[in-house]
């Protein structure tokens, strides 16, 4: 069992932040318990957390999503023991997708999620639908420094922060800071507009476009697939998921690509969102790979702007490296978030 | 005189989002002047307001920014008439380019503003200094319908808004919803990051990376420079700002391009936003042409996308077409902004 004792920083104004849930959820006790669901188009993960003074990780789980054509036999997937007794005042389902009223349109997963199903299929009163980079974009205020990896030191100020989550696809996210206590996650789809290439890579875009007769966006170049198929590109053959990390290590060529199109994606979204707060760097394939950003081309890409230089050089960069991160998200969601997605 | 006599739609608890400014002035009475000014690449624009139960523009000045290489010299230029008797409560000073602290930095501006500075040359206790494009992006909320102009129309869910401008740069901003009569705008510099362009315009790709020794971010591809540059690339001449028009209406390869352009531009602020509010195109260089939007090529590039163009064909988008729009935009902000900007 996990858990951030963070009784030492919750001022009354903060606990009142967690006081607003109380009033979502029927609960009147002193605690409530949560459930959170990461829903990605590789892997599900699924978290307990019971909040009150601190916030404690109860018992966690994983599924693969591919295997599930239903959101229900997802469900039904879960371990029996994971909710054992527990009354579960509250459920936040992140997804990859944009989620429009009560329903998710995930673009990488077979099925598709809405609110009455879930409360329905978890027997929970509420339910908060959410896309999943909310969750990253959360996990960004974790106050424990063992959840970050640092890449490049800056100068922090307070302002809006971005993330950026290559994965199944690419996923980005803003966080504006709403007062001392609050954030506001800005919801983004960013990551199906189109790739910038440099003219040196006009071969990889031509091989894109014509022979793989895609669009060359971020989500399928700076993701787990594109990185593949980058690899394809660059060797003429294919390696499964799993090696990407052992042909970095000896494929400078391949290496320096993925620095590269890593710091363009980087500066991309650091200037989109102004990150003065700090660029953050989640989702699996930095996650498992994080040396990848000290290698040469990376931060040279970053800082190639020729009116933007001295800003991208005070934004810090770090590492979400945490698997669990996203779970941990959703608690403090309810900590830092402004609830405004409730109906009530 | 030109005024929006918004009494009907002030309910009392929009009524007291304005008090709160009252709060930040030192003003007690029944209304407050504002002094809004968009100190823009190309024009500086200056709006006196007065706002009690209506919002009344009192009148306007326009200045030609590149003629003055110090701030105190453009203020000092100001027509003596345009403050009058009135005593300003608070000023709020829309400017290109990223605020940092009490900083402004603006990449197209020969000259720095800090807030101290403007405290004193304009005599007014209070200053806000804003990125011009938040002007841009609480204009989007004007409730006359005449301060637009509909290019798409789309189904209107509450949610986020886009908004950008291609004028002497391209600046970008999003709009979040706090509640029913709240907005916060999250401010980016989006606009210096690189220009995505399609693998049949790599020649153009080209000619401004090598000829111009440029890198083509949207700011020097989708704004009045990058149009008059688009043209030289394609009739290897060169023709003044003020004659864009009148050439977009003779050559349709020029047409074209420009369409196309941006129509890119469109679905990547579309789709970093989440824009399912709307998307708004601000601006003196759509403003100027806005007919070059139902040209083929804008839509189709608009919607060219493999796993969102349903979510794009949702999305209405409408020209923000009232030159004084980033003036209105700074009396709205009062009235629809957090006030999370004020220090006190």
């Amino acid at each position: 069992m996990r858990y951030w004792n963070g009784s030492k920083n919750l001022s009354p104004q903060k606990s009142s932040v967690i006081v607003k849930i109380f009033t979502i959820s029927t609960w009147k006790g002193n605690k409530v318990n949560i459930l959170v669901a990461d829903i990605g188009g590789t892997k599900s993960r699924f978290g307990i957390f019971s909040i009150g003074e601190q916030i404690t990780l109860i018992g966690h789980t994983e599924l693969s999503t591919h295997e599930y054509n239903q959101f229900s036999s997802l469900i039904q997937a879960l371990p029996k023991g994971l909710v054992k007794g527990l009354e579960i005042n509250l459920a936040i389902l992140g997804i990859a997708g944009p989620i429009v009223g009560n329903l998710a349109y995930p673009p990488h997963i077979s099925f598709e999620i809405n609110v009455n199903e879930a409360i329905e299929l978890l027997g929970v009163s509420k339910v908060l639908l959410v896309n999943d980079m909310l969750l990253h974009a959360y996990a960004s205020l974790s106050p424990d420094p063992e959840a970050f990896y640092l890449v490049k030191k800056g100068e922090i100020q307070k302002g809006q922060r971005g993330i950026f989550a290559p994965g199944t696809g690419f996923g980005q996210c803003g966080l504006v800071r709403l007062n001392n206590s609050t954030y506001k996650a800005v919801l983004s789809e960013g990551g199906h507009s189109y790739f910038p290439f440099d003219q040196e890579e006009k071969d990889y875009m031509r091989f894109l476009w014509e022979e793989l007769k895609i669009e060359p966006t971020f989500d399928n170049v700076v993701s787990g697939p594109g990185f593949l198929r980058l690899y394809r590109f660059l060797r003429n053959s294919s390696i499964p998921p799993h090696k990407i990390g052992e042909n970095l290590r000896v494929d400078r060529e391949f290496r320096l690509w993925m620095a590269r199109l890593l710091g363009r994606a980087s500066k991309h979204i650091a200037l989109t969102y102004l990150a003065i707060e700090g660029l953050y760097i989640s989702g699996g394939v930095v996650a498992k790979n994080p040396w990848i950003l000290k290698e040469y081309g990376f931060l040279e890409e970053f800082l190639k702007s020729k009116a933007m230089v001295h800003l991208l050089e005070k934004i810090p960069i770090w590492v979400i490296k945490d698997e669990l991160a996203t779970l941990w998200g959703g608690a403090y969601y309810l900590k830092f978030g402004p609830f405004d997605v409730k109906e009530e």
